[in-house]
C-alpha cells in the first residue's frame, strides 16, 4: 500500500490520526492548501512549511493543460517540479470539467474545449490516471461525476452510478505502486444516495475515502448532512477526506464528525481580496477603518507576516496591489488555517474536542464581521 | 553626523568602503534594491535580507500620497512599516514629480493633481525634508530639478542653478540629527554644468553626494560621460551614488569610475516580464525554448529560486500569471545584483577591480541575449 493510516484515538466521532505516505506523514486532521497550477498564490515552497503545511493539493486539469504532465514529469514529477518534498494530493480533473459551461458528456469520458488556446481536450477515468500516475503525487483522486447544486434525485442518482462505474475503470487503470488512489462518495442532497454511494465505493477497499459533491453551494447544513449520511459507513482505519471544504467553522464541524483530511481555495483566494481569518472571526483589512491601525492582522497569531508588519502596512499594500500584500496575507490565512487544524488535534488528544468546538464556534461565529458567502469552490 | 564613511582601499578609481549608518553599515561598493511603495514586489524583508540586500530604497513621492506619512510615522517610521531593520534612503520626490505630464513649477516648489484621486498636491524643498523626516531614513536626498534628456544647454544650467537653490533650502529645514541629507549633482550631458554643479554642491559639505539626472535615456556612454565630469571633483572621504543606474555594465564600468552607491527598478521590474540576469547576460525565460529546460535559471547561483526550481517551471509560472513567478524571478534577480557588487568588492580588495571588470564585460557583453533599451527609469 502506497498510503497507510494509524487511527491515534478517537474523542467522540472525532479523530486523531496518521496517514504515511512516500514523502513522510501527516498528522490529521489536516488542512491542505491549494496549489492549483502547481503553485501556491503568494507562498514560496519554505513560506508554505513554515506556516505549518504538511500536505497541498495540486490540480489535475490545470497540470494537463499547462504545462502538460510531460513537462511535469521531465523534472521527475509534480513534487520537484514544485520543490515540495512533502505529500502532494492531485485530484482528478472531475470536478473541474463538470463546471465547464460547454462540454460533450457521454459514458467514456467528458471532451471540451480548453477556453485558453481553443485546443479540443478529452478527459476520461483512464487518462486522469494516466495524468496522476505521470504526475506521481502521494494520493490520487478518482474521476467521478460531480452533479450540479441542486440537482433532481435522478440526476443525483445516475451521477452515484456513473461515478461507481468509472471508479471500477480508475482501479483499473490506476497501477503506480507508490500513490494511492482515494474513491469518492456522490450523492449530492440525498441521504439515501449518499448511504448507497458510500457502501458501495467502500467495497472496493481503497486506501482512503472522499467526500465529494459538497461545498457546491448547498451550505453548511446540507454539508453537514451529507458527511451525517456518508461517514458512519467508512472505515474507521481509513482517512476520510471532505472535498472543498471549507470554512473554518464547516471544518471544526466535520472534525466533530469523523472527518480527517480538508482542502479550500478559501485562506488562499479571500487573502487576495483582504480577508483576515481569526479566532474572532474574519474581517477586511482593506477596510477604511484599519487605514491607520498599529495591530497586526491577528492579535492572537505568531506567523512571520503577524510577527512583523502592522495593519495600516497590510492594507497600504492591498489598496496599491502590492505583490507582497497577498504574501503576507495569504501567510496568515494558510497559518491560521494549520493552526486551527493542529488546534483540533490536540483537544482530540486531550480528550476535549466537544469543550473545543463549542468554544471555537462562540468565538469565531461571534465575531461581528464573519464572512461568509464567499465562493469556496473550484481551484485556486 | 548621522552617517560617517570610511574608504577602505582603492584599486584606479575603484573604492571599497563602509558606510556607517544609525540602522548598521553598508558594504560599498552597494547596489540598493527599489521598494517604492515601502515594499520590494515580489520579496519580504526577510527574502531580501537573504538575498545580500544590505540597504533599500523608499518613495518619498508615493508614501508621502498613499499611506500619507502619518500613517507611515504611527508606527515610528519606515523601517518598522515596512519591517526592515537594515538602512533605508528615501528619495526627495523631485525625480518623481518632474517626470509628471502636468505639473505648475515656480521657484516656490511644484504644484501637481495626484492621478488616482484628482487631490492637488504641493511638493517644495521643506515639504520635501518634512516628509523625509517623518518617514525617517538613514538618508534623505535633496530635492533637486532633474531636467528632461535632451534638454539644452541653458535648461540644464537652470536646473543646476535652481538645485543649488532648493539644496540651501533643504540643509536650512533639514534638523533630523539621525537622518544624513545627501546633496545631489545635476547639470545633464553637460561636462561644464557637471563641474560646476559639484564643485558647487561640495562646497555645502554633506556626508555624502548623489549623481543625478542619469538614467533617463541618454544611454551608457553619456552616462559614463557626466561620471567622469564630476566624480573627480567628489571629496574621497565621501560615499557617491549613482542615481537610477543601472544594467550591470553600467555598474561594473561605474564602479570602475570611482562610484559607490547604485539604485534601479531594472532587477524588479524586468523579473516581472520574465528577464533573467546572468553572467552571460540576460534572457527571457518566457521564451518558448525553456518551456522544458529542466536546467535552473543560472546554472552559476545559488539563491533559493535557482537552488529549488526549474525553467521550465518559472516559465510555466510567468506564462500563467503566477504570483510565485515573479517571487522567484525577483529573488534571483536581485540575488545576481547583490552577488555582482559583492564580486566587485571582493576584486577590488585584491587589487583586481580592471581584472575582473574586463571579464565580466565580456561574458556579459557577449552573452547571445543580452537585453538592453529597457526603460530603467523611476520607481519600482
Amino acid at each position: 500500500m502506497a498510503i497507510t493510516f494509524d487511527l491515534l484515538k478517537t474523542d467522540g466521532r472525532a479523530r486523531r490520526g496518521r496517514v504515511h505516505t512516500p514523502h513522510g506523514s501527516i498528522e490529521t486532521p489536516i488542512f491542505m492548501p491549494v496549489g492549483t497550477a502547481g503553485a501556491i498564490k503568494g507562498l514560496t515552497p519554505r513560506d508554505l512549511g513554515e506556516a505549518g503545511a504538511q500536505i497541498c493539493l495540486a490540480n489535475t486539469y490545470h497540470l494537463h493543460l499547462t504545462p502538460g504532465e510531460d513537462v511535469v514529469g521531465r523534472v521527475g514529477g509534480v513534487h520537484r517540479f514544485m520543490a515540495w518534498d512533502k505529500p502532494i494530493l492531485t485530484d482528478s480533473g472531475g470536478f473541474q470539467v463538470f463546471s465547464l459551461p460547454k462540454k460533450a458528456f457521454t459514458e467514456e469520458g467528458v471532451r471540451f474545449k480548453w477556453q485558453v488556446d481553443g485546443r479540443e481536450v478529452f478527459l476520461s477515468p483512464e487518462i486522469s490516471m494516466e495524468i496522476q500516475q505521470t504526475l506521481g503525487a502521494d494520493i490520487a483522486m478518482a474521476f467521478d461525476e460531480c452533479v450540479p447544486f441542486p440537482c433532481t434525485w435522478k440526476q443525483a442518482h445516475d451521477g452515484v452510478d456513473r461515478t461507481l462505474r468509472w471508479l471500477d475503470r480508475c482501479m483499473k487503470a490506476h497501477t503506480r505502486e507508490d500513490q494511492a488512489l482515494f474513491g469518492i462518495v456522490q450523492g449530492s442532497t440525498f441521504d439515501d444516495l449518499r448511504i448507497r454511494s458510500a457502501a458501495e465505493t467502500i467495497q472496493r477497499d481503497l486506501p482512503g475515502y472522499a467526500i465529494g459533491g459538497v461545498s457546491v453551494g448547498e451550505g453548511h447544513e446540507l454539508m453537514m448532512r451529507a458527511v451525517d449520511a456518508a461517514e458512519p459507513l467508512l472505515p474507521k482505519h481509513k482517512p476520510r477526506y471532505l472535498m472543498g471544504v471549507g470554512y473554518p467553522n464547516d471544518i471544526v464541524e466535520a472534525i466533530g464528525r469523523g472527518i480527517d483530511m480538508f482542502d479550500c481555495v478559501l485562506p488562499t483566494r479571500l487573502a487576495r481580496s483582504g480577508i483576515v481569518f481569526t479566532r474572532k472571526g474574519a474581517y477586511r483589512v482593506t477596510h477604511k477603518k484599519y487605514r491607520k491601525d498599529r495591530y497586526p492582522l491577528d492579535t492572537d497569531c505568531a506567523c512571520y507576516a503577524c510577527a512583523n508588519f502592522s495593519r495600516l502596512y497590510v492594507h497600504h499594500l492591498l489598496r496599491n496591489k502590492e505583490i507582497l500584500g497577498t504574501m503576507l496575507m495569504t501567510t496568515h490565512n494558510i497559518a491560521f488555517y494549520m493552526r486551527l487544524v493542529a488546534q483540533a488535534r490536540q483537544a482530540i488528544e486531550e480528550g476535549r474536542y466537544e469543550a473545543f468546538r463549542v468554544e471555537f464556534l462562540a468565538s469565531y461565529l461571534g465575531g461581528e464581521e464573519t464572512i461568509d458567502g464567499e465562493d469556496a469552490r473550484g481551484e485556486d
